[in-house]
This record gives structure tokens, sequence and C-alpha cells, in this order.
């Protein structure tokens, strides 16, 4: 691999993404991608007693699923790269915890999918033969941890996004016949003074951008080198402050761009809000749909750039503004 | 780079350590080592008004120091791997919020150091010509996230450990003249049913014990090969169990090994009970003390393995167990 401009790094001998899996929860399950789920659970807590021991079952099951379509033994994956929301990552660490399997905990709020790929990718061109990355997040803990346990009642603002119960989770490979991973861009991290924890797409937004944008003067391409751009998370607000500040960089990207967040539900029947947000949101939308479209060459070159906000509850009530990042990784078949 | 039996990486062209920088709190500064820190506090806050906000401006400080000491730009700096034990890592992430640096969250709990060197190393040796690698903890922030408010004046168990408040950073370079990283071994998740979260030296041990296993193994060295065996912070309890845990796997590593968190405080004068713990205690302890050890060839082959308890406060309310996870990294001038 080489380092292309600032912040890209690019494959000389891309690595394959060799298999996605996906479980997502009911809401997920009753939305417009539902059929490109592996599964659809109808229980928020899969029969645990907590929201967070159904989340690192729903990482865990989501992991032996991918490890078995891939047909990959266990002892065939050099590493593996898994983060979540939870305080400490210990849906991550405790979803993987019997997998025996070096282990490295990744941290990049929602953008931890892309994260983990970018790094995954970076392995396998340099010693792994495979790697294996997942992520998850879930409705109920998230929003427990982040704002009010959910027997409070409260309502949500407008501009609030919907957490993706679920998780996804991908094999990379040194060989393989694609789809390719062929560059990563790393972002950094962009704090535009955004303070509102109930807007996080407006937080995230201009991370998104700042990528988007070093990616192309990175790689020399432009928007329509790919057949889709899909940001992470950032909801039908996020989208709309993307597309216009793309505009003002002079990048239109408004025929070929969407988001992760506002193709997962159905803003009106399913009372999401500005969308889905998590970090199974672009962790499931790419390991169903996208590596669908993939393989069967409806998509034949995806720019994913997944988006974090890097706070806390108590930065928020430290009076901290909210610092965004966005990775983005391209794929091509 | 290439695998070298299970879960090591052997450097064909190993990385150099090119600098390390390390600023510490009041207690640390009161210690035994403090003449090797770069800066000691005075003052828990550092005129912040929490301690959450001071945690973040200990690792600012840190890398701002790291990076002059090396003469290096900001500007080459290819990537940044941080992560600390604060919910959502916002330590590191307020802390590198102005860096300007593509940034790599990660989580490893207190193996979060020597996870970001490993990564580090992987990227410098495969695309990248500097890579920064910070982590820090504090005293106040953790008791307070973990266990109990300072201000109920909560009593400490014997086995408690006292995190280390401070940050250790370092820059990896692909070009220098040493000292090098030869060698990581990647640890599993280890849970062998330890649930006293006043115990971490214990919850951690078997993680250690499998990691420096593995790591003979994959080499085909023995504990003599090297000057040093150095733990994160299993402190004196996890030391001792770690000295017996070897002895049943065949290993003697009483002569050359000890514990960043054993190293760091006076037990007897300082009040740590079983010594200091947190992600500073390794990144502190290796890039104070060690490093300059390195540097003035007292020390000519370092095995660092930090451990990590992959768990939070709820997990443990929820019944469950902690799981621990170590990292290795061979030093060598």
């Amino acid at each position: 691999m080489e380092k292309l401009g600032k912040q890209t790094v690019k494959f000389n001998t891309p690595p394959t993404l060799l298999e996605c899996a996906t479980i997502v929860g009911p809401k997920e399950g009753q939305g417009p991608l539902a059929k490109y789920f592996d599964q659809c659970l109808t229980d928020e807590f899969w029969g645990e007693k907590t929201w967070e021991k159904a989340e690192s079952k729903i990482i865990k099951e989501t992991i032996n699923s991918v490890i078995n379509k891939s047909g990959i033994a266990t002892a065939d994956i050099d590493c593996c790269f898994a983060g979540d929301l939870l305080n400490q990552c210990i849906s991550s660490s405790f979803g993987l915890r019997d997998s025996n399997v070096p282990f490295f905990g990744v941290f990049g709020a929602c953008s931890t999918f892309v994260e983990s790929m970018s790094l995954g990718a970076i392995c396998a061109e340099s010693f792994a033969s495979n790697v294996l990355c997942a992520t998850s997040s879930h409705f109920c803990s998230a929003e427990k941890q982040f704002r009010f346990p959910l027997e409070l009642g409260n309502q949500r603002p407008p501009s609030s996004q919907w957490t993706v119960t679920g998780s996804g989770a991908t094999i990379i490979s040194k060989q393989g016949f694609g789809p390719y991973i062929t560059h990563i861009t790393t972002g950094k991290i962009v704090d535009k003074g955004i303070n509102d924890a109930n807007n996080m797409g407006a937080a995230m937004a201009p991370a998104f951008i700042d990528t988007l944008v070093t990616h192309f003067l990175d790689t020399g391409r432009t928007p329509s080198y790919y057949d889709i751009i899909l940001s992470g998370d950032l909801g039908y607000i996020g989208k709309d402050i993307a597309i216009d500040l793309a505009k003002t960089q002079g990048y239109n990207i408004k025929s070929n761009y969407n988001d992760c967040g506002v193709l997962i539900f159905d803003k009106d029947a399913q009372d999401t809000h500005s969308g889905g947000s998590g970090c199974a949101c672009c962790g499931s939308v790419f390991s169903g749909y996208i590596f669908k479209q993939l393989k069967s060459k409806k998509l034949k070159k995806v720019l994913l750039i997944a988006t974090g906000a890097l706070m806390n509850s108590m930065s928020v009530q430290q009076g901290e503004t909210i610092p965004g990042i966005a990775h983005a990784i391209s794929i091509e078949i």
C-alpha cells in the first residue's frame, strides 16, 4: 500500500470483502431494507435479561454467522477489529469473549464500522490472511446510556435520530475475487461548535465533508466516479446539510449521494424523525444491502463514509461541543 | 512484516520509537520514578473545572510535548492512535480535537498504549512515515466513573489499585535509529470468571500469561531473552499471580519480570494498596522510565505487555465476569 495525498492510503493488492453478515432488531425488520438482512429479531431482548446482554448476543451471533457464511475456519482469522457505543465497548468485548481471535478494540462512535474495515484492510494487505470486522448498536441500550431510560417515556425532538438495533460484520481477506477495498481516507476530528446532543447530523456533517473533499483531492476523483456515495448516519437533517456544504466546496453530490440512516427506516410510517443512527446503521445497511448490490454488480463503485460523534453524555453536561469524525472506504468490484 | 506463529507479527524493517513524552499527576510526582517524567503536575485539576477536562488537557499537552521533542512537523504525522478509560474515550477525542491528524480511536482499557503502538508499528512499516500513539488516565475521573465519587470518601479494599493520573505518548517512525519495535503479539480476550471489580490484577493476570506464553511459542524465545519483561498494571497481587501462573506453564520469569503498577508508586509510603493501574500506568512508566533506559542502553531488549480489563461498572452490576486482554510488544536497540 502507499500513501496518497494527505490522508488516503491506496492498496496495491486490494483486499477482498469476502463475506458480510447482519442481524437487526424488530423495527429494522419492518423497514424498507428488511429483505436484505440475514435475520430480523422479533424481540429487543432476544431472550436476554438486559438490553446490554442482548446487544452482546447480537454481535456475537452476527460474527458466528459471517464466519459460517465465509467458510473460513476461526483459526485462520488472524485478528479482529470491533467496537460499539456502550461505555468501554462492552458489547464487543463480551460478544467476542469466546471468539479465540486476537482482538483490537476500536472506538469511533458511529464511524466504528469503517474504522474497523480500514484497519482490517491495512492488516490484510500487510500480514493477515483474514481479518474479522464487526460493530453493533441497540436502540434501548443507547437511549438509556446517552439520553434517558425508555421507561421515562421522554419525547424525542424532531432532529433526533433512532439508534439502529443490530450488528454488521465482515471478513476481509488478502486473497479473493472482490468486492475490493481500493482506498481508505482516514478522517480528522472536526468540531464546528455544535452542542445539541439531539442533532447529531449537524454535528457530524462537517466531518463528512472534510473527509469527502480530502478523498477527492487525494485521489483526483470527482463525485461522478462513484455509483453511490453513502454516509453512515447523518440522517435527513445531516444529509441536507452535507449536500449544501459540498456545494460550497464546489462538489455537486445530490444525484448519487445517500445516507444509511435515511435508507434504513420509512420516515413517515416508522416515526423515526431524522432517520437511523448508531454503529449498526452503517454496519447493517452496508453488510446487508450494499454488499449484496456489489456482489450482484448492481453497484460497481461505492464510497462509504461512516460518521461518528465523539462525545458522551457527561461531556455535553460539562458544556463541551460535539466533535465529529468520518472515515471513508472506497470499494469496487 | 510477516505473521509468526499464531498471534505474532514480525517486522522486517522494524519501525523506530523516535521519541516519547509523559506528564503525570501530583501523586506520581512523589513516587520513585518522578525524575524520569517530563512534567509532574502539582494540581489534579491543572486549572480546569472538571477532572475530565483536566485529563483531556494532560493528553493534549503530552502530545504537543512529544511532537516538539521529536522535531517532526505535525503535517508529517500520517495518523494517530489514541484511547483512554473514560466513557466513549472522550479524553482522547477532546485532547486530539485540534491536532489536525487523521485519528483512529482505540479501546483496550489499560492495554490501550500497547494496542496503539502495535497498530502504529503496522502502519509505520506499511505506509506511514510517522505515527502518533497516546493514552491517558486520571485517578479522580476513573474513581468517579468506575467506582464512587471521591467526595463520598469510600474506603478502598487492599486488593484495589490506584489509577495513574497522567499520559504517555510516542512517535513511531518508519526510519530511525531505534529503539526498534521488532515484534507484536496481539492478545485474545481471556475470561477466567473473576468478578471482583476491586481485584483487577487477578482478572487480568490470565490474559497476561496467555499472551506471554504465546509470544514465547510464536518466536521460539524464552524469558531470559529479554532484559526485562514488564506487565502494564497487574499490581502486586496480579504480579504474584502472574509469576505463579507462568511457573505452571513451565516458565520462570521471577528474575527479570516486573510490573509498571508496582514500579510507579512506593507501596508503603503512598498508600496505593496493590499498586498503580490505568492506561497511563504503562503509558507513563514506559514513556518516562523504560524509554530512557533503552536510549541510554541500560536496557537492550524489553518485552512490554500491557493488560486491560474489558468491563464497565454496569457489566459488573449485571453479574458479568471481567474479561481480560494483554498485548505484547518487543522492543530492542
